[in-house]
């Protein structure tokens, strides 16, 4: 039986069919590789992610982790799956060779990736966290920090976090006041409360490496003064042993809607708990220069954001599957018209509301993994491509794409989730069902790693507007490409490139007419509508590459592609035309209403 | 400080100011009431919602129901809600002085409902489903099962349920395959299984009185062999005490995301554990004549139906003002472009996208808080309105807009509550605060009382056919009324009069476009964008009768009302025209999907 995570045959059709992943194998970066590693890997998540992870993913929602005051408790299931995924060597594929790494292309652990999210999303965060952290530390820490904490992540020893947020600061960072004090011997000892800490704290692993934003004492105002900075939960000696207990310690756990595999933590820093050497404070070490922190974090960030909008997609798209084989299974009335009692009932596949159901799902989860896997490529040109150019060109539309991929699917799957419940109907809201527990998962996509309207602020106020808006300009003259693919084909294929094409004429008119007076207020009044009407087209586009990829093929799988490329631009490109009338006519509704009339 | 369940004020503007509620005091049924009993009823009903029901909000959702094999346990805390909500008289409030209510107009009954829907939705639905229950029997019952049952249903000492899906019979009630057997004495005795019976067991008060369909063996196939009997969990002895235990008995309860506190049970009908009389199976009293039970339940259900849409109404208002209240406190950021990071922070309300965000709210909830009680209106005029005619014309205008009044509040509302955790960010996704239960707890409506997609099928396919169209026409006609008194006003009211104006004309050209070809399969294909867009339209509506009611009127609750107004007009009704613009063609992606291609 095909499997309820992903299907194995989208994932070829996407990787190979469409997004030529066997060329990669050329380029010096991943000649260690071919279509058979490839897909060994491919295989070998499925097995890891249906074995391991998703058998125990009701169990950690009705088990989620609890603090004792002293410790953190967490299902013993996911500590066993995460040693299972450590052995595999799954959790370092596209990590360079120079840590231990398979330094496979990112294309393919995304891919991966989807099947860990698909399965169980709250216990593939403590991976998922840990390979953005040492990628980090990869790109912008000393070497003695990569061989001290980096090496301990790929084996699967320890896991990373990243600590942003306080109480006081979340989308604002500027206003964080941990403080790191110099201890004098080029150490630091930070002092602080902070927030929303994924994975902040368990005994999953022998060590926890904490990448902390703090403030040096002195140091400029605002986001300027804000440094980064490595505090493990147990120092490390230099023989690679664990050493003292640092004074980082949980203050409580957040009991959350959903996702509640996942550890979320109050962290204290400094608060006395512990005195490692004796003296007071959390003992850390300055990630590359002072007062760049915020820097560094983005670069972190930027492929959180990507994995954020990739997990969104795997809930939404196992989400789909399953409520695809239910309503292949269950039997309730009787086509249109056929009022006869006597005869059998029919399965709800055969009602066309159901259909419209999964068809809007397939059109959003398909459309999304598309998107995702296609910045995954992006992201490994930018490492790989033969020439400068290539990859500064990857580099600038993969940063046009960020907010899209991260907000896209964080939107439109939580709707999927949606309409899989829908379809399951009252069984659908009961928690025997897997759907009802993806909808609630689902739902703090939208909110981490950068809300939605901040995306929208990012796309709408940033990537449409720097450097002359070359980035959005790169993401038009792109799908462009799909345009004229397209046409040359003629028929349905011509006819959507048509309605892209106008689309994107739309996408650099309507971010035009926001700005044409100057004033970021009226532009960005209306930047979430901008963000999910650009959002639409970019999904459309997704959708066009896929029927090119699709033309002259037969079968049910090329006629499922071609029928929810119909869906999404029949039922859903069409929203977009509202949306950019009201951007483009700069409407002040929401910008001039006064809160007290609110 | 105002109450963060409703909005007094906003009742008051709808129930006096537009609503004329005093008219009815001149009409005989209502000849006892004035404005003081009506301003009683509500302030009574704010106090008990507020000190009996909000505070187990939370505890009966982590607390839930729960089945020991014998009996149902529920916290002690409903029980004695709903006792002071009985001893106030609130439970009998718009039922006839005949059986010992108040006989107040529905218009305000609704009103006082929706403080205790807002309060808690999973306590409230242990009364107001004994209330249709009491209401079916009052209109089908004999005088001896009014005197029977619904007097103590008035009294609070019993509640009562509706009986009507089966495990393999949701959707679908021609399949259902309980019996009912004569017992040669006039009773019955059933023998089946009855699924998602809500209130369905419990020892909150003295008896349950279960409407139970059941078909009579030898009657004719499908839905015309429906019928409806009474069915107590304990017989009642004719001096009206407790006789025997009937053979109902629960066989289990659902689990489900929300509406946890009130119990969802499947229930077994003569299975054996109790033998009444000696015999076997559960005695059950004929209601009115036999095979007429779906149309006698249909009389419950279209009350169930504005009574779901009523709650999600609720639940979303509620969900508003939590999020308004939280964004008023919440300090995070400064205004765009003020970067200087000494400047204090500013409260979330200041930021254009929170606004949006509230404002969006604003608009769904107070929108569908006067569709519900437009709708209520209605239903007093059925009842009480001065010539047949008149009562004939509510009657069909509210046939027209049941579907909507249950399917679009159970959608935006739900929307709404997505927005209310959104701008609660991280916090909202936690359990520490409300707005993520009203998320799960609301989500429910789009399932129960005839799914989504059902009400798509009921509008499109006979409110919009029956009798030439006639209830679809009188709809637009209602609405015309409104276009009229806006033009006159000119400005944005007859701006906005345009708009809807044009959207009423697409109502019906949309309508009638889809049966040109007079196939129901092709009509009813996209049934669901049309219910959506109608949807719109009707509270597009609502918010042109708001602005009439509050042309001329100053101070921040009527500018509140026309930025409301201005954001449905401008953000929300175009949303309309690509859903009618997809019905009117026909499309046929959703009706020609091969289930193989999904």
């Amino acid at each position: 039986m095909a499997s309820t995570l992903l299907s194995e045959r989208d994932l070829q059709f996407l990787l190979y069919e469409w997004l030529d992943a066997e060329a990669l194998t050329a380029r010096p970066r991943y000649a260690d590789h071919s279509r058979e590693t490839f897909d060994g890997a491919l295989d070998l998540a499925e097995r890891v992610a249906t074995d391991h992870f998703a058998p125990h993913f009701k169990t950690s929602d009705a088990n989620e982790p609890h603090f004792d005051g002293e410790r953190v408790h967490v299902i013993p299931e996911v500590k066993k799956a995460l040693e299972v995924y450590a052995e595999t060597g799954l959790n370092s594929l596209s990590m360079p060779e120079s840590v231990g790494g398979a330094q496979a292309p990112r294309l393919i652990s995304s891919a991966c990736n989807a099947w860990f999210q698909a399965a169980n999303l709250g216990t593939s965060a403590y991976p998922f966290l840990t390979s953005g952290n040492a990628a980090l530390l990869l790109a912008h820490g000393s070497q003695e920090q990569i061989d001290t904490f980096v090496r301990p992540m790929v084996e699967g020893r320890f896991t990373g976090t990243m600590c942003l947020s306080e109480p006081q600061a979340g989308s604002s960072l500027s206003d964080i006041t941990t403080r790191a004090e110099p201890a004098g011997d080029g150490t630091y000892r930070l002092f602080g409360n902070k927030m929303w800490i994924s994975a902040g704290d368990h005994e999953l692993t022998e060590n926890i490496v904490h990448l902390v934003l703090a403030k040096i004492p002195g140091g400029p105002a605002g986001v300027k003064g804000i440094s980064l900075f490595v505090v493990p939960k147990h120092l490390v000696n230099d023989d690679g042993t664990l050493g003292e207990r640092n004074d980082v310690v949980p203050a409580g756990l957040n009991h959350k809607m959903g996702y509640r595999g996942t550890v979320n933590a109050l962290l204290n820093f400094g608060e006395g708990r512990h005195t490692p050497g004796g003296e007071p404070g959390a003992v850390g070490y300055l990630v590359g220069e002072a007062h760049q922190g915020l820097q560094y974090m983005f670069h972190m960030m930027n492929g959180a954001r990507i994995g954020v909008g990739a997990g969104a997609m795997a809930v939404g798209y196992t989400g789909y599957l399953k409520s695809l084989a239910y309503a292949r299974e269950r039997l309730q009335g009787r086509p249109l018209g056929a009022k006869d009692p006597d005869q059998p009932q029919v399965p709800i596949v055969e009602h066309t509301d159901v259909r419209r159901m999964l068809l809007a799902q397939k059109s959003y989860v398909e459309g999304a993994l598309a998107l995702v896997l296609y910045c995954a490529r992006l992201y490994d040109d930018t490492l790989s491509h033969e020439d400068q150019a290539g990859r500064e060109h990857a580099d600038l539309l993969l940063d046009a794409l960020t907010p899209i991929v991260k907000s896209w699917p964080s939107q439109w799957c939580v709707a999927a989730n949606d309409l899989a419940i829908q379809i399951h109907g009252g069984y659908g809201y009961t928690r025997e069902y897997d759907v009802e527990q993806h909808y609630r998962d689902n739902r703090l996509n939208p909110i981490h790693e950068g809300t939605h309207g901040i995306q929208a602020l990012d796309l709408l106020g940033r990537k449409a507007v720097l450097d002359g808006g070359k980035r959005l300009g790169l993401l038009v003259e792109a799908a462009r490409t799909a345009v004229e693919r397209a046409r040359a084909l003629g028929g349905a294929e011509a006819a959507y490139a048509d309605l892209l094409d106008a689309a994107l004429t739309r996408t650099t008119e309507t971010a035009a007419a926001a700005w044409s007076e100057g004033d970021p207020a009226v532009a960005l009044a209306n930047a979430t509508p901008y963000l999910e009407a650009v959002g639409h087209v970019v999904i459309a586009w997704m959708w066009l590459e896929q029927v090119v990829t699709a033309h002259g093929r037969e079968g049910a799988f090329y006629d499922g592609k071609r029928a929810a490329a119909a869906y999404f631009f029949h039922h859903e490109l069409p929203r977009t035309g509202p949306q950019f009338d009201l951007v483009a006519s700069r409407d002040r509704t929401v910008l001039d209403v006064s809160p007290d009339a609110l």
